[in-house]
This record gives C-alpha cells, sequence and structure tokens, in this order.
C-alpha cells in the first residue's frame, strides 16, 4: 500500500523567530506492507508547540533532550532524554525506563521523510501489519508533521509513546483534546503546578502567557487548587477571556505596562508565591522582585528566549538566596509516571466543566509553518492544532 | 558595673566592595546591672562574613531577610525573617516557630550601640543577672560586632539564638569551631549539600570559592558522601591547599583559565551533577553549561555579585529546562531543626579527623573592618573571624 504523504521540513536552521519561509511541505509517498510488522496512520491533528523552536536551531540545550533538526529532516519530537531519574520526583517503573534506554541506545538519526521517527499527533489506523493495532483504532504519540505516519508497535519507540484513545460517546473526549489538555500540554501544567509547586489553599500564583497552552491551564488548575491566581496576556481580548471564561481572579496586558514591577507588585501586594514562567526575560525579573520568602518558580518555558527576541533574563540572584526562592526546569515527560492519575483527575474536572480547553486549530498540512510562526507572534488563544483531512 | 566597649559601625552605606574607611570603631560603655535581667558577656571571637555586606547596602534583597544597617548603627546579625515553613523542608518545631514570631513581631531596630541586639559571636560571661547564666559560662549566639553584648535570656530573640557551649577537653572543641565548622558557616555548607542538594554516592560536584568558610567545608563533605569533588579558588596555594590538605580531588585557579565553560568542560568531562555556589556571574553560567540533567545548584552565596565587582549572571534558562535543573536559594537558618543532627555529625567527623577545619583569625576589634574588606579581595583562608582580648 502505497500513499501520497505531504510532510513539513525546515529549508534552513532557524535562529530568530520563525516565520512562514523557513518551512517547506514536501510531497513524498509513505509505503506500507502487510508483512513490515508496521502500522500506517493516517494524520487527523498535529501539535504545534513553542519549544520546537529551539530544536531548530544549530545548537541549542534543547539538543542534550532531544536532537536538533537539520534542514530537510522531517520534524521530531522523541522524548529520547528521558533516561534518568530526578532525585525529587517517583523513579520511573524499571520497565519504562529500561526501554527508554534501549531507544535511546539504538536511535538512529533518520534523514529520510517517510522512514518515520516521530511527532507529537493524533490520528486513525488505516492498515496494520500489526495484531496489537486494527484499521478504525485512534492513537495518538509521538510520531510527525505529515499527513500519514508509520510505526512499528515492537519498537521500544513506540510502544514507550503511541497509545490508543477512545473518543466521542462513553467518556470519550473530542480527539484534539489528547493533544491539549489531556496531553503534553495538560501535563506541563499539572506536573508544573503540583508536582513542581505543590500549592497551598490561598496561595498567590502568577501565570505567565497565561492565555497559552499550557497557561491557560495552569491558571485554572491552580485555582482549583484554591489559589489566588493572576495571568498576563498580550492583547486585551485575552485578558477579558482570562477574567471572563478561565476564572483568573485578575489578569493584565504585559504590553500596557512600562514597569512589569511596579504592575506585578500591584496584582500581588502580598507578593507571589509561585510562578508558573513560561515567558523568561525581563517577566523573570519582575517575578523574583515581587516573590515572597520560599516562592517557587516553575520554569516551563521561556518563549520570549526563543527567538532572542526579547534580552535574557538577569535575575537578582540576592533575591533568589535571600528569599529561599526555588527555581525548578522541568517538562512533561518528567512526570510520565503521573500520566493515569492526571489523565483521571483532569478528566474528571472536564467533564464537571471545572477547567475550560482552549483550542486554537488551522486546517491542512500546508497551515503548518504559519501557525507555527504564529505562536511567536502571540496570535494563538489555547493550544494551536492543525487539522488534517 | 560598667565596661568601656568598642564596637564597630559603618560610616556610609557600602555599594561597591567594602574598604576599612567604610568603618569606624567608635568608644561606647556597656552598663550592667544586677537588677536588669542581663547578661554581660565579654566577645572573644567574633564573625566576619560576606553576606553582611548586602544589609549595609541602601536597599537589597537581604533587607527582606534582616534589616539593613544605617551608618552609625551597631552591625547585627540577626534572623528575624525565619518565619516560614518551606514546602520540601520539614516544619519547624512548633514552639520555636513561635517564639521567632514573637520575635519577628516585637524586634526594634536599635540604633544605640549599647542596647545591643545581635550579631554572630563567641565569649564568655562576666557577669549575669539571670538564674539561666553564671559568669565563666562560654556563650555563641547572635551578638555584636563589640567587646561586649549585653543580652537578656528571657527574651526570645536571645532564646532562639544563644546557647551555652563546652570547649576544651571532654569532647569539646575549640571555641572558634563554633562560629565556623559548627556555626553558621557548617550549616550552610551541610544543609546545603545534603539537603538542598542531596548528594548520590559518584555524583560529581563542584564547589567555586571553595577555600572559603562554606566551601571548604562543602567540598569535604561532599567527598564524605562519596563524590568526586572539583573546586576553584583565586591563587595556587588555596587550589594545592584544597588537592593537598582537603582531599578535593581536583581543583584550579579560576584567575588563570581564560573561559570557564571549557576549563569546567576539562575538568567535569562527564558534567556536573551538583553545583555549590557562592560566587554567581559568569561561574554560574559556566557551571550551567557543564551541567547534567537534574542537576542541582545550591545558591549558598554569588559573592561576585554582592559588590557589583563582577557582572550579574545571565544564566541560559534553556539549559534549566532542558536538564530539568534545579536551583535554589537557601541559608543555614531554614535548617535550624537540622542543628542537633548537624553537630552530631560534624562533631565526629571532625573527632576522627575525616574534616579539616581553616580558620582564617585576625587580632583585636580594630582589626574588623581590614578582616571585612579583605573578604572581598580573596585574602581569607577559610571562615574569618577576628579574637578579640
Amino acid at each position: 500500500m502505497e500513499v501520497r504523504n505531504r510532510y513539513v521540513a525546515t529549508r534552513r536552521h532557524v535562529e530568530g523567530a520563525p516565520t512562514e519561509a523557513d518551512f517547506e511541505v514536501i510531497e513524498g509517498t509513505a509505503r506500507w506492507s502487510p508483512d513490515s510488522g508496521e502500522v500506517l496512520v493516517k494524520n487527523l491533528f498535529l501539535s504545534i508547540d513553542p519549544y520546537q523552536l529551539n530544536r531548530m536551531k544549530v545548537t541549542s540545550a534543547s539538543h542534550h533532550a532531544v536532537d536538533g533538526i537539520l534542514p530537510g529532516q522531517v520534524i521530531i519530537n522523541q522524548p529520547t532524554a528521558i533516561y534518568q531519574t530526578p532525585c525529587s520526583i517517583q523513579p520511573w517503573p524499571e520497565m519504562l525506563l529500561n526501554r527508554l534506554l534501549r531507544l535511546r541506545r539504538g536511535r538512529v538519526c533518520e534523514r529520510t521523510p517517510m522512514k518515520r521517527i516521530a511527532a507529537y499527533t493524533a490520528g486513525e489506523v488505516v492498515a496494520s501489519a500489526s495484531p496489537e493495532y486494527a484499521a478504525g483504532d485512534v492513537v495518538v504519540g509521538v510520531l510527525g508533521w505529515e499527513e500519514y505516519s508509520l510505526f512499528d508497535p515492537s519498537s521500544p519507540a513506540a510502544a514507550a509513546t503511541v497509545h490508543k484513545v477512545s473518543t466521542g460517546g462513553g467518556g470519550g473526549f473530542p480527539l484534539s483534546h489528547h493533544l491539549s489538555v489531556l496531553g503534553t500540554s495538560g501535563m506541563t501544567a499539572y506536573g508544573g503546578l503540583f508536582e513542581v509547586c505543590r500549592p497551598a489553599k490561598g496561595e498567590k500564583v502568577f501565570v505567565s502567557a497565561a492565555s497559552g497552552s499550557v497557561g491557560s491551564l495552569a491558571g485554572q488548575f491552580a485555582k482549583l487548587a484554591g489559589c489566588y491566581v493572576v495571568g498576563c496576556a498580550g492583547t486585551q481580548a485575552k485578558v477579558d477571556l482570562l477574567k471572563d471564561k478561565l476564572g483568573f481572579d485578575d489578569a493584565f496586558n504585559y504590553k500596557e505596562e512600562p514597569d512589569l514591577k511596579s504592575a506585578l507588585k500591584r496584582y500581588f501586594p502580598d507578593g507571589i508565591d509561585i510562578y508558573f514562567e513560561n515567558v523568561g526575560g525581563e517577566m523573570l525579573e519582575a517575578a523574583l522582585a515581587n516573590m515572597n520568602t520560599y516562592g517557587r518558580v516553575a520554569l516551563s518555558g521561556v518563549i520570549s528566549e526563543y527567538t532572542g527576541a526579547g534580552r535574557r533574563a538577569v535575575p537578582d540572584l540576592l533575591e533568589v538566596i535571600y528569599k529561599r526562592i526555588t527555581i525548578r526546569g522541568f517538562f512533561a515527560w518528567d512526570f510520565l509516571p503521573k500520566f493515569p492519575e492526571f489523565g483521571a483527575v483532569i478528566g474528571e474536572w472536564i467533564r464537571e466543566g471545572k477547567v475550560q480547553v482552549l483550542e486554537d486549530v488551522s486546517d491542512g498540512i500546508d497551515s503548518v509553518p504559519a501557525a507555527f510562526a504564529a505562536l511567536f507572534r502571540g496570535q494563538n488563544v489555547g493550544k494551536k492544532l492543525v487539522k488534517l483531512a
């Protein structure tokens, strides 16, 4: 079986803010055969995430965790660096750890787009040479920015990162949710808030990029934890959304604040206990200046520093010492052992209407470059997805 | 009873590197009466610590934790900001917490030097109007940079911060040790390493300012925890001391390294797991670039940033995120509930000769300004103390 398969590739390394011209959509072919052991998936939704930019640079700290992307190569999201147990987190289940270790050791950087490796998507099985999957199954996993993906369920990579989901009736959720609130965005917000920050009722929480995929959830989760929550965003419409739809206690447009330190002082007269950081730069400095003793900063992302558009944060380390602040970098995969708990808790919150899911969906593979570039112009509201077919 | 009492005061706020001219030694009088309830202490050793500089500035983050010092005022070290429980640390014993809360609420910023408040010293009781103390008792506590100190044992401040020690024979230690290895320097090293960093055997530990009061102990403690330890210092003599006397696996002179990132890459080909940070600035950036996944930075001090001599650190936050690094500010008083454990463990290590104690002692109250200024010129080796009488 052979299908026409269009995929997104970078034309060059991307160093500043990405533009559509940095990408091209290439037409290729996906070939599946009944004796391959492989599963052919028609992708229905692709996840578009800011952190992918770091992998498109010639070099960045991202490359420690996941390989950089070479121009012309299919864009992959594979969590290959998850091979170590953080000291303050529950140990990984041994089996999973071993799988991922094998995955890391055995992985080869694939350059031909059809021999796919991975990138986060949701799709439907159209052909399967594996007894574990049948045509019609709906799957979510680390597949690719492409119309069709092939994976081998017997490979450790696929076993660790692809799973079936039920959608629609019977307690199921819209497929797109599995890439947003029930996917890594939700896990980033959940793990960052509950595992990294451990909020106590009544604590004061500041969320930057609060209308984004992660921020919009982190803020709502903090409200559910009984915290006082203020978010910032870059337009009045987003500010209204945070207050009116997402239940933030307050919100402000950072672009209209000439002095972020003073702004935060106004919104947090009693100081900030928890800062859920998605922005970096001056925003981090202002937050640190307003933090309380034993404050915690969950370093989820620093989008202003990804593009080099804003200047890097120059934190006052005396603030960090004297206030005994903890700053911790993390990402969703750190909390993989918590996925079942997470799915159950968030699923219930969604069913009860306690969490609003913001998804910002573009159509068609050709829209991927624009969708990605828009993230860095603050043009998305909630999780950016591309719907295929 | 009235004794001549000389004390050290600042002439002005100190903003850059301190010099002797920033201070003056003032002659005053300490008055004690039998019906005062007070104890009169003749100070024998004064503790000289870099962090005191932050309190001498017009403003700094230090002032959140302890009051700033006004020119002409006696220099105090009182740990008044210890009023909250960090989320990741054992709760304080309730009683102690309440005492400190009262202390904080009731405290008045004293301007007259003789009505003393506090500064870290060790001394001998010469007169007591309290049944808890008798002439001849040896005490350590938050007293002052002065020849004589008065304290009221019934005050929460004194109850929380002053205690009797035994010195000499019978398992006792030299009095000076109670201000160095058995005092806050030791507790900073112990708490920072074991509580903040939680080293595992075989982990790679980097200590900056490694021949200083805290660094010299943190490095030795890390060796006792089975780690590979490299320190940096600012002279060849200090480097030799680290390797030959303190048992560091390796050490280097940072002043002879044009590129700190490359230097650390050489000394840590397998990366740094733990960075015990005393310096800040470029050193922190270089350490982050060389850290491993799930690395921990214990932010004990940033002496290069205290004086504004070095530029502030501009950490690459992508390193922090992708390597899932934790940076945590702390100070010794955070670990007060661990003092008994700490004293027992370290005491045993000293008796067994497993820990070398470096003390750098000047003579007389007149030497305090020079001793303090010398800290910022890297002229001390180990804990800086001033011996009186």
